[in-house]
């Protein structure tokens, strides 16, 4: 009986683990197009990262087929092996950030090659016995000073990588056993191979379809005013339950919930603006564009973005609203809410188009006007009959939307500062000249 | 007359000059006098940023020393230059984040290792002409595919070292014109010298004064909560403008505004988490540690920093509110800000000390109490003699505190979770059997 029953649970286990096998393939199959999926819609989103791919293969290949070629010094050995890592390291998404690695790999060798090179020199003159002791504490205290330069927030901004580079090559250089005259060969050819390594990353990164941190920036502060436009403008709608024609107007939740992003933008839009200020002047862009005007930018965007997301709490609020309260304030709600968002929609499209026109202007007047004319309905408001609990929702969304107006405006003058440093065209000049 | 002028020009120009240059030792004396109070004050906010630069010293001073004594190869050669190379990068702050890399750098050089030689062989097959084309190939399909995966945003938080390591060194092996029995000599060297240098890393980074990811998360979300109690139970008397004896309570602007850190938190929490996962267990925290709880917490923590933001421009606010109005509220707001305040403090000690106790729920029961009374107030309200434009700040600032309760009962909640999943010891037990 026991035996039978053993022999029944193998059984059992043996048909699970077959059916389990058996679903194997149908389960990698699945997996397989589910990242093939994904795959396909992150190079739609971004057909740049598909290329950016491309470029990397094509910069590695150029650098093995050069080696292959061309072997320079000792065969296919150390000098093609820093040129490969050069083009791995260094090759980054912005010409920005390729060219800051580019920068910090090769100044980083410079000068740690040389203190290397004295430090050597000063081990050596100390005797057999001394040599190894001086060695240990020179690259003690350097990794160590180096490492807490790190820690600074400058420093880790912009020459994290450098900083590296320096206390590898110093160490490299420090304790190598070579010869004078072997440590100089190394030298040069260290140097070369980052030259040519470096030169590749530049020149295909440049030269084939930039994408520029700068450009980047200077799209991603438009699109983030558009993305808080698109909540202002449908917040109307959404939170009064606006009726056209019997209908519910229907607004994509997708696009209302877009504005969490801008939430979370501090951190990308620093580093871009910092790998920007590297790159030569490209298309649109001087050489010295006012780069941190978008960090203003970016900044007060996201102020008026946490307003958004205190003001995201009242949609589907539960409170009963009174009707009649509400129906009178709708107006104004609505208006300030969708001037602000045209003004914000405008501005993105004056920085995406650099030009400089008065109709952002217009719209923030008109949401002003629709705070006075709020704040008048509010003190001649008839309160007899009116229960606070009531319009308390109604009245917070009122007052988080007139802050919104009030930063709209701040939003509005900063992008102004802009075109001003940044030379926008004058649409109005434009039409007057015509 | 006009040589004069130049002349005097010149003078002038020297006299600045010189003036610039007498003044160059002063203004150098105070930058380096700047930045020794900078590197001070790192230090002195987290002394393990000195203690982790002297580790990083020590490891790389023992893989140096450790090569200048055993020439394993041939002298100080490639072989001491990887294993530098493996502890400059692959020490890092954090163990789990030195664990995770060297495991990147580990398994990322095996796989590419392999299929390197494997390309090398069908390389060679196709003759001596086609052998460039395939290798040309092969490195660019390799690196173009390998940098695609990188966008994918869980690669990018976990394999994103391990990613480049294999482009690098399949790229290395294929191209490289070894012969075979060189491979093999290769491949051990590399392979050894990567565990070395691994190895150093990881028992230093362990067992000298370790950094667990883990331990720092926990801490920061715990942090984060105490920043936004800090606001909310200052809060009240700021807004109000309370005075004690006569005198304003005088608050500190600075412990006010701690919060808005927690606002640009989600990144640094992830990475933690993502380190935290590969740590052993240590200290209070096993293996298994809930570490996705914390993430949960800390997106509720967010959510209530955004509604604190809002309230923030509350403060200070211009607008005349009611004298009568206030004195009513005052009360209702202080307590619903003050006692979630407390909830969140309790909440942080929970975490801090990892016990359970129902005191963090006593307050957040207050909390909602001081919401009841409030509702029950405003339904009851006389609102004859009130102009709503007055009042509206006080009721959005009531209506803010509100959201806040809840967003501090759905922490509560999730804190307790966390309790459980971790087996918090409960204090209330520990009191009993006493």
């Amino acid at each position: 009986m026991e035996i039978g029953s053993v022999n029944h649970e193998t059984a059992g286990l043996f048909v699970s683990g077959w059916c389990r096998i058996k679903a194997l393939p149908e389960k990698l199959k699945a997996n397989v197009i589910e990242v093939i999926k994904k795959a396909k819609k992150l190079g739609q989103d971004d057909p740049r990262r598909v290329i950016h791919s491309l470029k990397v293969g094509l910069a590695l290949t150029l650098v093995s087929l050069f080696y292959y070629f061309r072997p320079l010094y000792d065969g296919f050995g150390m000098s093609a092996i820093w040129a490969l890592l050069t083009v791995v390291v260094v090759f980054e998404f912005t010409v920005g950030a390729t060219l800051s690695k580019g920068l910090n790999r090769g100044f980083a060798t410079l000068l740690a090659g040389a203190l290397g090179v004295g430090a050597h020199y000063l081990a050596c003159l100390s005797g057999e016995k001394g040599e190894p002791i001086l060695l240990g504490l020179f690259v003690f205290l350097i990794a160590a000073a180096s490492t807490f330069t790190r820690f600074f927030p400058q420093m880790k901004a912009r020459y994290d990588y450098g900083v590296l580079i320096f206390i590898f090559t110093f160490g490299m250089v420090a304790v190598s056993g070579y010869r004078d005259d072997e440590i100089l060969k190394l030298a040069h050819q260290r140097l070369s191979t980052i030259l040519i390594g470096c030169t590749i990353c530049v020149v295909v990164s440049i030269f084939i379809c930039p994408v520029w941190a700068g450009e980047d920036l200077h799209n991603l502060v438009a699109v983030n005013m558009e993305k808080l436009a698109s909540f202002l403008e449908g917040f109307g709608a959404e939170y009064f339950k606006i009726e056209e024609d019997g209908e519910r107007v229907l607004i994509m939740i997708d696009d209302l919930q877009a504005y969490k992003s801008v939430l979370n933008s501090k951190a990308g839009e620093e580093s871009l603006a910092n790998f920007a200020r590297r790159e030569p002047g490209h298309g649109r862009f001087g050489f010295r564009h006012p780069w941190k005007e978008y960090l203003k930018i970016g900044a007060l965007t996201r102020q008026c973005a946490s307003q958004v997301e205190a003001l995201n709490g009242y949609i589907n609020s539960e409170t009963q609203i009174s009707q009649e309260f509400q129906r009178n304030i709708q107006i104004f709600c609505t208006k300030m809410s969708s001037e602000s968002g045209n003004a914000l929609k405008e501005l993105a499209s004056e920085i995406k188009t650099m030009t400089y026109s008065s109709l952002a202007d217009c719209h923030v007047e008109n949401a002003k006007t629709a705070v006075n004319d709020l704040k008048t309905f509010f003190k001649a408001a008839m309160l007899e009959n009116i229960d606070l609990l009531e319009i308390m929702s109604a009245t917070t969304v009122a007052s988080l939307l007139i802050k919104i107006v009030t930063h709209t405006d701040e939003i509005s003058e900063s992008v102004h500062e802009l075109a001003r440093l940044a030379h926008f065209e004058s649409v109005e000049l434009l039409h007057g000249e015509l």
